[in-house]
């Protein structure tokens, strides 16, 4: 089963509802380009990777439901549907490379509007494709990183739901149980939306990987008492210096690894890398609904008083000197960063 | 209103179930000493200087309702009834020293069964008062660090829910604000009992003091943006060398406070600090029932896969170097501890 997949009879873009998991596992069928922009927003659909291919299909559709029918119309409508995508989310840089690698191939001369539609439709279904090979290439170096007998910590959901099968972080420490290495996983919760508590709690139960639970501050505790080896989390946006925009609370695990002498490792495609921005800093940090930090329950009660003000940044960054490695399906990359992944960049 | 207090007509130990606020203001009364013993292992009273004063009482409560008729036999039920209370929480001191207190007035040379039985509510009671007094005293010096302007970011509930009246850390902000100085507090949601969303934000909103509740792993985010100015919490036991036991996720505030160069302050009685543990490695730590951290739900449905495991430590060490200074009712300790704890204790 894949997290997202072109529906060919339906010609719509069939994706797991995720916001349902572990509850109820429920598909949403987005048949437009802007069915797309919402599920992202909404994170139906969510994970660096799976937004990336979830936008690409969501380029498609906008060509595919146009009612245009001369080449520069349709060409208007998916640029009107690239732009809605863009805005969905500012901070993971897969959904703008995504997006762009549609538009270079929208832009190419075409004949007729029939022939751009199938096109576009091809492109996404190639970058899905593609997600798959990379994120397993990820998962086989980043599987090398993780020893026999390995206790790892992990944030957020990184595995096979947050792409479009493997995933990145989660892929490598799947990967590594496959090759027979005996692990346990300590998965953060990751508030606000639980997506270590949610999702990859069930991604490990489905893998037979040994885990237990953790609230995101009992991090520190455990790396304190000498419990973790590694600690893995994946990506949404990487700066040329290898400083990394990931789900909130990335940045004070790894100064906890760091802190008691543990390894960290970010696992990402190299499409999560920005090398136009000369450092973490200048990537953008999306601030999401308060509601998200408000609702949560206790006994059928929601707990915060009414009327209470939140904050509630998605992302935080952590600065590339809290980090032991990159990992990319072009190889782990090493410090100095800022010459390795411009190495990294022009093997590609 | 305290959060308990000793109730005459029923001679029995009013206290507010904080397991239902902010929802419900409810108070449960306790007869005997092991509803005192269940209230503390429940939570329903929490904060390590209010579950001194409640183990205070529960000891008082053991000779109340004891039916010796002979000073041993009343002196035995007495510490049969310690014993249960010590067993209730390992972590925080406040208990052991608060009990201990009791039993040296419990054992000194006493006439009959019923002077005993009001010796130990007559202390019970003057340790209550105490309570206030120092709990105020604390504030004092705690609000001399705050200044006009201050954004606070805060762990946990420390307020007054967290003793008698006034509490430690938030005693302190809720000092400064009533001095006139103009405060921003970031809440820490503090999972998983979220005495932050639940407590905090309660208490803060009834002094008006302007506030946002944040998600535990968003205040790396904050601090690293400079938009805090010193980060407060309490304690639960301190070690000799300043090693400080407090709500998990202490430690990586810290971290993330020390990283970003902003000042940590623990604020606690002297009664808090066991100057019989050389250092923090030696504090036993608390490990609750992980239904505490599985039980969550979201839109009504709990979140995490049944059968998943999780482990639930309710507390963390911040090593001593983290910390900027210890605030207590004798005043404000700075580095060096070992030799500066000595010295509050020989002044006390």
């Amino acid at each position: 089963m894949r997290t997202l997949e072109w529906d060919e009879p339906q010609q719509a873009l069939r994706l797991i509802d995720q916001r349902l998991l572990p509850v109820r596992l429920e598909f949403l069928l987005c048949r437009r380009v802007d069915e797309v922009s919402e599920a992202i927003v909404n994170m139906a659909v969510r994970g660096a990777p799976a937004i990336g291919v979830a936008a690409a299909f969501g380029v498609a559709l906008a060509a595919l439901r146009s009612s245009a029918t001369d080449v520069l119309d349709l060409l208007a409508d998916v640029r009107r549907g690239a732009e809605s995508l863009l805005a969905a989310r500012p901070t993971a840089v897969n959904l703008a490379w995504a997006v762009q690698r549609m538009m270079r191939v929208a832009e190419m001369p075409l004949p007729t509007v029939e022939k751009l539609q199938l096109r576009l439709l091809a492109e996404a279904q190639r970058m899905a494709e593609e997600d798959v090979l990379i994120n397993r290439r990820m998962a086989e170096h980043g599987a090398m990183l993780i020893r026999d007998g390995d206790t790892i910590l992990h944030h957020c959901n990184t595995g096979a739901l947050a792409a479009v099968d493997w995933g990145t972080a989660l892929g490598a420490i799947r990967l590594a149980h496959e090759q027979g290495k005996r692990l346990f996983v300590l998965v953060d919760e990751t508030r606000p939306r639980l997506q270590g508590a949610r999702l990859t709690a069930w991604e490990l139960a489905q893998y037979g990987i040994p885990h237990a639970l953790i609230v995101d501050g009992a991090a520190g505790y455990f790396l304190r008492r000498g419990e973790v080896q590694k600690v893995f989390f994946g990506a949404d946006r990487v700066a040329a210096n290898g400083d990394v925009a990931n789900k909130v609370g990335s940045y004070m695990l790894a100064l906890a690894a760091r802190a008691n002498d543990v390894p960290v490792y970010s696992v990402m495609p190299t499409s999560t890398i920005d090398m136009s921005l000369p450092d973490g800093d200048l990537i953008p940090i999306e601030e999401r609904d308060p509601q998200e930090v408000l609702g949560l329950q206790l006994n059928g009660d929601v707990v915060t008083p009414p009327g209470s003000a939140a904050r509630n940044p998605a992302f935080d960054v952590t600065p590339h000197e809290l980090l032991t490695a990159l990992v990319t399906e072009r190889g782990v990359v090493y410090p100095p960063f800022v010459e390795n992944l411009r190495r990294v960049f022009e093997a590609g």
